[in-house]
C-alpha cells in the first residue's frame, strides 16, 4: 500500500488535493464568523437566549453570508470533482511535469477565485479564475477517458 | 501503481465515475447560459457593467436558474457518493458483471434524471430515476460493507 | 488491487467512509418524507395531480424542509472532505490506533450533529458535535501534509 504514496504523481495530487479541501473546509467557520458579527442566523435555537423581541430580527438573511454561502457552494461544484477526476487521473500514471500543470493551475485558480468572490473584486476576475478550475478539470476528464474507456 | 488500472472492474468505475462527474460539472456552464439569458443574477458585480435602473433588476431569482440549480444540487448529493461508495466497493473486488451493472444502471439514472428535470416531463419520471440511482448506491455501500467490516 | 482491502487501517477507513455517505444518503428521502407530509415541494410538475387552487399553496417553503436540507447542505460540506482526506490518510500508513480514533471521532460527532440538528436540541450540542467533525477533518488533513509534501 505505502508503494502509492512512493509515486512522485501521487503525492503530488495528495499535497495539492490536500490544500484545495482545506480551503474548502476554512469557508465553514468563514459562514459562523460572517454569521455572529452581522447577526444573521438561519436556526431557531441559535438565537434561544437573546432576548424575544430581537430573535425575529436575527433570523434573516444577510447579504455577506450569502456570498460566503455561494463561494463555499461553487468551492463544493468545483473542488471536490477536481479530487474525484485527479485521483483517477493520478493513477493513470501520467507525466509528472503535465500532473504538476493541472494540480498548480487549479490551486492556484481557486485561490484567486475566493479572494475575487469574497472581496467584490471586478469581474471578469472571477469568471476566469472559475474558468481554469474547471478547464482544468475538464482536461484530466479528457486525459482519463482516452487513457481508459471501458464501457 | 499501474496495476490498478489493468484491473477491468476499476476501469469501468473509472470510465463511469468520469461520465456522471462530466455530467454534474456540465450544470455549471448551464447555470451561467441561463443565468445570462434570463437576466438572473446574484452578485452586485456581475451588473456592474449594466445601466444604474436595470441593476435592481437583474439581480433577481429566475424560475428557470433555479430549477437548474436544484439539478445540479440532486447530481451532488447522488453523484458525489456514488463515486465514493464506488470506488471503494471497487476495491472490494466485485464480480465484473455485477459491478458493471450497478454502474450502468447509475449512469443511466442520472442522463433521464437531468433530462426529467430540466425539460419538466411529468412525474413520475424524474422522481423514478432519481430513486434507480439511490438504490445503486444503497446496493455497493451493502456489498461494501458485507465485505470489509472493521468497527 | 486485493491488498489495499487487507489493510487494516484502510479496512476500518471503509467501513466509516460508508457509514457517514449512508447517514448523509438518508437526508434525501428524509427531504421527500418532509416534503409530502408538510405539502411543500419545489417543482410545478411535483403537483401536477393537485387541483389547480391547491397548487400555488403547495409551492412553498416549510421550515421543517428548509432544515433538513439544511442539515443535508452541512453534512455535504463535512463528510465529503472527510472521505477525500481520509481516503489519503489512510493511504498514508498512519497507526491503527490513531486511524480508528480519527474515524470513530468523527462518525458519532456526524450522528450527534443531525440527531441535534433534526430534533432542534438547545445549543452548543449542534455547534460542538460539528466543531468534532472539522476538527478530525483538519488532524487528519494536518497529518497527510506533514508526511507528504510535493509542492
Amino acid at each position: 500500500m505505502a508503494k502509492l504514496m512512493e509515486d512522485e504523481v501521487f503525492m503530488a495530487f495528495t499535497t495539492y488535493a490536500v490544500i484545495v479541501v482545506l480551503k474548502m473546509l476554512l469557508m465553514a467557520p468563514l459562514t459562523v464568523f460572517y454569521r455572529i458579527t452581522r447577526g444573521a442566523f438561519a436556526n431557531v435555537e441559535d438565537v434561544a437566549r437573546k432576548p424575544a423581541e430581537e430573535k425575529k430580527k436575527l433570523l434573516r438573511n444577510h447579504e455577506d453570508v450569502e456570498r460566503v454561502r455561494r463561494c463555499h457552494q461553487n468551492d463544493i461544484e468545483t473542488i471536490i470533482p477536481f479530487v474525484l477526476i485527479g485521483l483517477l487521473y493520478a493513477l493513470t500514471g501520467p507525466a509528472l511535469t503535465a500532473a504538476l500543470l493541472h494540480f498548480r493551475i487549479f490551486a492556484g485558480s481557486r485561490i484567486c477565485h475566493s479572494i475575487a468572490y469574497l472581496c467584490c473584486l471586478p469581474q471578469p476576475s472571477r469568471g476566469l479564475s472559475w474558468m481554469a478550475g474547471m478547464l482544468v478539470n475538464f482536461s484530466m476528464a479528457y486525459s482519463v477517458l482516452t487513457t481508459v474507456l471501458y464501457l
